[in-house]
């Protein structure tokens, strides 16, 4: 099954995050995403905008050209495009013919994040986008921040076969999240409205001196330890750690949770864009506790880079990754890669 | 019908200028052209040798080599070779080979240009190289430059487009050339001797500070202005801007004009060598003007080359860039097109 | 004949150099060999393993990971492996599969060199590897060293081709090891177990003041001189140059013989590993001539460097180079590159 096919090696009909909301502004923009080249901008409204990147008439990148009002005038010719894409000026010979656009992308601004849709727009559900409010993302019950951008010079499934087998933790992260025990155990498979999650949980778990001073002071007792991977879409994965409480008297469904938010956008059929983000149920007044795992998440993704990006350049050189052999632990990211190689049949065969 | 084949992406049986007559001298110089290696070197009498570049024996780079008198030995083995790219000399084991040999192709020395010709060299006819003269190009009447060499890392043809469609002016421009109220008006498409040509013209313009100062000092009254693409062929585009008198009394056809002159020279399917030069028939002897004009069209020429080479990069992304868009102002482009194609189907069919 | 399918550039049941023996240590080492990527290490007992570079499970390249005793560790998810290749521990959830296993590839450590045999293991013959003390590396009586390691941006036919044709000696080299007058005479091709090799002699030859001063002090008179390309196979070049004794009751059989060793692995299809090794039969403890001999060898190699790698880049630029003519002094490189097309031939036969 792996890998997917080259020519067409990610869903289309997907939403994925385009940019951090704060990165699109008056000031026109690049990001070629699933082989596309877009251009991003605000209107003078603030709404966020993403057309095809180039302009119909002879190529020019758009965002080498500037907004006038709620346009876009092409940097070459002059040409200007409203916020359907369509051309409503051209260059003083009559009208621009009706054929003169550009694809208008399907954007919607969530939390930080500015989703897209560049497949069949008439596929396109905004309802489909990941609950955020769940996620705590902008949750008033939770903290949550962007954690920065990072660029993968390797094939998004990586990222995905990254995720969905955490036993890695104990092996490239020793130094950042350090040796979990809960990674021995047998993890469990489970899907529930489309969403595919692997976890894992052991009980009868010490908490760390870092959880017991910062996370949860005051609490006496021991914890159901948990990590679970959920894969909302391929663009969007939750990687979440729960403690669950095992004190006497102590019923709250979970002591605590963070998610650490993976967004995972194709940028061509070997590069990734990577968008962090990292959300927590408690202590949430607590800045310094912010800062420290915002700090560490930036170290586990960087060596997360580091690795995908290692194996990149081999199956560059190798060609032909068909012989890899898989474990029981895979089970959740096999499950992934089924749907993903569903979903693009399915948009192929349509 | 565009783009071009990528395996035949330009006509062979043409002129092209492969240098200015300044580059090429006793050392052995090396320029890819048309994807071809080739050397250039001058004899001891002055005249410049085009061969193939690479030794037929084990395919060293002939321009490592030495000049032996009028023959270039090869750095590798020695092997040495005349000015009609034959072996005359091997190495100690008696005669070479009379099939050791790389092609001599036609070379024309003309003005500042090195013409060269690496098609099938039967159809090679000097006379088929434009008329210097007429273009201002040496002649006593004129006032004529060379004006630098830029490497596009771009294809050809995107240059070609560029300078048929010199609505471009106003935009890329506007910092430079600034906005020309001619570009305005309809074109005008026409062709004669081979030479297609689409111009625009405006009456009643007043002159310009500038003009009015270096350009036509004394002329009083309005003037029509006029720009002019012209298409020798694929290797050689003159852009023409003139000003014809509207004075009582001043029936000259032209109260000036100037060429800059683009030698557009194809070095592999998407990069290209592009040889500027720029002559003017009028202020004949005013320096100052000539280091403005210039000092201006390299400004010009390199505002050009930042787009044409975005675009090649976006082209290199998307691969089909079938889907473009034409309009009124591209028909000397589309008729530019149409006679490459031509030209290229029939050194492909013979 | 010449080039090789580029996808089946060398032949693969050869033994081949994977490394210098003091490159291999306790710290896992990478290299590309055939394509292949490899990693190398020794045990605890210093022997060396060389081990299909990418673990099976997630092709994370090993030399990324750790040694627990004589076993590689992968750095992303701790899958540990033996010498055999086989994997021996998983992650905490039962035993790895049989089929978890990467290829050891046979290795020798003979004198400086780790050989390697990447291709079916079942054909892999230590005896088949050059008989070293004939060549003097590490005999007692001559003396060797090791002389440096390159990497060429050229395919490793090139080489061959350059170590068959010496002829080249006279312009390439003609600054380190200067004008021979034994390559103006005529060579001679002989085969011997399995061995090519092509000779030349000069009798009546001075020696030169280096050579009685350092290389043969006492001798007097004339020595017929020798230059001799012995090939093992494609992995193994000699270049044997040496002095017989002409002058009256002197019956040895060499005045003193000098080896230069060329180890040659093809990294990839257009890329090569190349090492350097040199040997004498006399004077040998005179360390001032072995820096001498040493020296020069380093810039010879450099200078082929830089004609391979200028070759390779044209080679690139034409894609088909089989257009090339041959001299009769390619007697030998044409032998060489028949037996190559043979063995390659009969491995995709098989």
């Amino acid at each position: 099954m792996y890998p997917l096919t080259t020519t067409a090696p990610y869903p289309k009909n997907q939403w994925y995050i385009a940019a951090f909301a704060d990165e699109v502004s008056r000031a026109p923009m690049h990001r070629t995403i699933l082989g596309k080249p877009v251009v991003l901008f605000r209107t003078e409204s603030g709404d966020v905008v993403a057309l095809g990147g180039l302009c119909p008439h002879r190529m020019m990148p758009l965002w080498e050209g500037e907004l006038i009002g709620d346009n876009i005038r092409c940097a070459y010719h002059g040409l200007t495009f409203d916020q359907a894409g369509q051309c409503i000026a051209g260059m003083g010979e009559g009208p621009a013919p009706a054929k003169m656009r550009t694809p208008a992308y399907p954007v919607v601004e969530r939390w930080q994040w500015i989703w897209i849709w560049t497949g069949d727009s008439d596929f396109a559900n905004p309802s489909d986008i990941p609950d955020h409010d769940a996620l705590g993302l902008g949750s008033p019950d939770w903290t949550s921040q962007t954690n920065g951008y990072y660029h993968l010079d390797s094939r998004y499934l990586l990222l995905l076969d990254n995720l969905f087998d955490l036993t890695h933790v104990n092996f490239i992260h020793a130094n950042s999240i350090g040796a979990t025990m809960v990674m021995l155990e047998a993890g469990k498979l489970t899907e529930k409205d489309g969403i595919i999650r692997y976890s894992r949980e052991r009980g009868g778990v010490e908490l760390s001196d870092f959880h017991k001073r910062f996370s949860f002071p005051g609490y006496e007792g021991t914890v159901t330890q948990g990590f679970s991977s959920e894969y909302y879409g391929p663009g969007f994965v939750n990687a979440m750690t729960y403690w669950k409480p095992e004190a006497v008297n102590d019923d709250r469904e979970y002591l605590g949770a963070i998610n650490f938010v993976h967004g995972v956008t194709p940028e061509t059929a070997t590069t990734t864009h990577y968008f962090s983000a990292v959300s927590r149920s408690f202590s949430l007044e607590n800045d310094q506790l912010t800062q420290a795992l915002c700090a560490n998440d930036k170290k586990v993704r960087g060596e997360d880079k580091v690795a995908l990006d290692a194996i990149e350049r081999q199956l560059e050189l190798i060609k032909d990754p068909s012989g890899e052999v898989s474990l029981p632990a895979d089970a959740g990211g096999i499950r992934v890669r089924r749907l993903l190689t569903q979903q693009i049949e399915a948009e192929l065969a349509a």
